[in-house]
């Protein structure tokens, strides 16, 4: 390795002879070493809270490790996917470093999906292992029917789960406590290179399946340093898993909060009376989640709420926070930060970075700093807003382009999909796909959606997907979803159908349609009927729809 | 580059399959990235205070680029040296970003180095270009005479220089203010791969010539990395200048405190009156310095003594800061974290670890715990005491070995010696030189230098260990012990002792002070009182005490 690394630099100067990496200065980086590091320095330390569970990071490095070598036992071999399908417990957690320490690559599935997407996942990223959290048990028997092949199954039997997420009847699959306890610890190994692929997390693509976005042990290790320095995590920080693992490893914190040597605080369900009840119970730091959450905390229930210690640090990201939510949280007591990114950049790669002379701005011009999307993140490299030739912008706060990225926290590729590989990387830049300016400060601000994506309380909805679905009913002649504003979603799709003459539909029969077909969070709030607009070659103007979803009455 | 850097990999699997690195993923760590980044972020952010002048992150960036282009147009090329002569002066911290942007390779020498060392490092690394300040001018012309070549010649009249430090004639070299003005920034350009150099940085080898320690864009991006996150630098953090920018990089704080976006202060001279002054007046957060440094704070006169924030961080190594130290800059409101490294390791790779439950030790014990060198910096690796053989050693606080390392910040070798840089990296581990135990709790603590064995009656004695209890003696300033040739033990242990101003104390009280301390065969059996003599950085020259020792008459 050492001398092929050194070769590419086609340096023959005076300091590179003799001088070629070797294994004492140059160690793939890798999110494992920071596990490694908190087990040695912190080994008595609270890592993980579950419920009245408390693992010190000697006993959660343990686990991961017992966790890698039973995944290899299970026929997991080196860089091969293992899935998970759970919300945020403790093996999810796990899973974020015994897959990797297997040499696996972890696909953590959105438990939102339904059993066609979730089959879908394990068929195109050969998945060889799926443990799955007992509440998708049923689901889960529907998945290996479409799946049509076998797969190592392991099942986690959540002791936090209320009862009625126990009921699902066991799989005969092992359990995951059991997995665990049969093997020895895997001693530590960092992958062959830090380019290894250590995740493959499916976005909702614009168009037809999802893709598979493949990420690496570099970008994780930068990514979530990135984090723990944007976010000052510190080994006295307590982290609350308000956001969902599985989403681009929740947004890096899964290996952040252990290179800090901070504690992770497990919960099953972002819900107010669980959040405030950790808040309290565990002196929580910091937590991150989309606006809905924030929404969730600030119109929780009188009798949810507790008295919180100050400077609770919430990163907020998926979709703008309006200025409602912002002040909500203040006058709660915590503090926001705005974060932007995709999957594609491991969550957060443009952070609303605060500046110190923003206090002194009127309040409505403070919120409208804090709302923007923002700059680089530490790690990450260049922001910029493109024209349609691929020109910079300059920041004017004006001229309104794709805002593209560059850097070490961008995803490998899609898997598969050299094409949409390309496409994401033309022209020297990560494209987002999202529309914007950047204003003087080079703070970017985004305006629009490229994408035909609906962000409704965090989760990505692709319009395309929910359109597809509503085309397959007998009575829709044409249709277009497009995202309408909601005070507690953020956004919700919103339908507008066209019926075929002759045909009769109303909305409750339109949405039953969708709700058998689809994950339920992706079914349409709104349905409208009437003509489309369309372009004179007979596109559909979606903006013209979102204009008009906008001002909807009911 | 990109396609050899993942063919290195071997990688052929499902997630490695049109997945190579190209530019949008990809991007050399390289610590100009900081620069760059704070300079969008934080322009109008005061990044560097020297006297009365005060540079915000606009114009810092710009006079490092500008910096660059006169170096390049001076004949600097890419992978060549330019050398900096100077005190901490903001063009010296300008230097480890402009001599990089132009590709270059950053020599900071030790202004205290007499002008032999200096001829020898210019000719050594083929220096291109000397900055130097002003008041080496007399120095420097020597340093020509001796080094026989041309050299391109920058002089720094620094406007916070005493009036006795600009006495030296002018060389008729262009002042370095004139140097930048006349040159337009250079475009941000990273290095071509991050493990081209960046500096190298020469250590007064114990023996023979000094050695060229090349270091490599990547580790002091992560050097600097670790030092935000174990440091805590933030945005807001100011940090004063006390220790030498020469000295590793300043342990890389150079790029640490901008990667933070935090503030230089710039200290000509480590005086205890312009410290107290600039805490006070810049409020400031973290200093870093050698004992010796804080030592000198602690008995700061009281017409310097400032009342100060609480909390200000010192992180202080190149020794270990015996007891008083730490409690005598507690009781002034400072915070002490003890740092290990070596310019191989750029500066701090081994750090101790604060953990919240030694504030509930008694006194002792937990200064005792503060003063080992402790757990790798986050973004090192390895660590480890090694035996004879290169066997591991267990954490039993018991068994002495060598203090091994290995990570990302780790040196590329030391130039045009690759004997020396085998030596150094043989086994698979940077070879320290240092010998000490690791604790159970994994914190390695440093017990003698490999030389500084006395070995009495077969019996191994760390000088360090006797120099602690001498220390502790009310009357000892300083204390260092040797080995003296004995015809009956082989070697006893002898004591050199400089006693405090006003303070008396003989020989066998001395002893018998030791003797109620220690185990009786490490007592030193000869004490010697006087001036101990030191190199030019003020460590303590043990070979000339050795050689004394070895013709005492007693």
């Amino acid at each position: 390795m050492p001398e092929d690394f050194v070769r590419k630099s086609g340096a023959e100067g005076l300091f590179e002879r003799d001088l070629a990496p070797n294994a004492v200065n140059h160690v793939p980086l890798s999110p494992l070493s920071f596990l490694k590091r908190a087990s040695l320095v912190w080994p008595e330390k609270i890592a993980v809270i579950d419920g009245r569970r408390r693992f010190p990071y000697r006993e959660f490095a343990l686990r991961c490790r017992r966790l890698a070598t039973a995944l290899s036992g299970a026929g997991l071999n080196h860089g091969e996917a293992a899935a998970v399908l759970a919300p945020n417990v403790p093996a999810l957690l796990e899973a974020h470093y015994g897959v990797p320490l297997a040499g696996g690559v972890l696909a953590p599935i959105n438990i939102l999906l339904d059993a066609a997407s979730i089959a879908f996942i394990l068929d195109h990223a050969a998945c060889k292992v799926l443990i799955f959290d007992r509440a998708q048990a049923e689901k889960v028997r529907e998945v290996l029917n479409r799946l049509g092949r076998p797969i190592a199954l392991v099942e986690i039997a959540d002791p936090t789960a209320p009862e009625a997420d126990s009921l699902g009847a066991p799989m005969g699959a092992i359990e995951y406590e059991d997995f665990l306890a049969a093997a020895e610890p895997m001693a530590w190994t960092l992958p062959r290179n830090e380019w290894q692929a250590i995740g493959v997390n499916y976005t909702s693509g614009t168009t037809g399946d999802p893709k598979g976005v493949v990420c690496h042990h570099r970008g994780a290790y930068l990514g979530a340093l990135g984090n723990v320095i944007g976010f000052h995590l510190r080994p006295e920080s307590v982290y609350l898993w308000t956001l969902p693992m599985f989403h681009c490893n929740g947004w890096t914190c899964t290996w952040a909060v252990t290179a800090a040597g901070a504690t992770h605080v497990c919960l099953r369900k972002a819900e107010p009376g669980a959040i405030f009840a950790a808040i309290a119970e565990h002196d929580v730091t910091h937590l991150c989640g989309a606006p809905i959450v924030l929404n969730m905390i600030i119109h929780a229930p009188a009798e949810f709420r507790r008295p919180l210690a100050s400077g609770v640090l919430v990163v907020t990201g998926g979709a703008s926070p309006p200025s409602a939510v912002i002040t909500g949280m203040e006058a709660l007591g915590f503090r926001v930060l705005h974060a932007y990114g995709l999957t594609e950049t491991y969550g957060p790669s443009v952070v609303c970075q605060w500046q110190a002379e923003w206090a002194d701005l009127p309040e409505a011009e403070r919120l409208a700093r804090q709302a923007r999307q923002g700059v680089s993140t530490p790690t990450m490299e260049d922001l910029a807003v493109i024209g349609p030739e691929g020109e910079e912008f300059p920041p004017d706060a004006a001229r309104m382009g794709e805002i593209v990225t560059r850097g070490n926290v961008v995803m490998k590729g899609y898997l598969k999909n050299p094409e949409a590989t390309r496409a994401a990387f033309a022209g020297g830049w990560f494209h987002t796909g999202d529309l914007g300016v950047m204003h003087p400060d080079h703070y970017v601000e985004v305006k629009d959606r490229a994408k035909d994506i609906v962000i409704s309380g965090g989760e990505n909805i692709a319009s395309i997907e929910v359109e597809d679905v509503l085309y397959r009913h007998p009575a829709v002649l044409a249709a277009a979803v497009v995202a309408r504003p909601d005070e507690i979603w953020g956004e919700t799709p919103c339908a507008f159908v066209t019926l075929k003459e002759g045909r009769a539909a109303n909305a409750e029969e339109i949405l039953g349609f969708c709700r058998a077909r689809m994950a339920h969070f992706k079914v349409p709030k709104t349905v409208v009927f009437g003509e489309l607009p369309r372009t004179a070659t007979g596109k559909i103007q979606k903006h013209l729809l979102r204009e008009r979803a906008k001002h909807l009455r009911t």
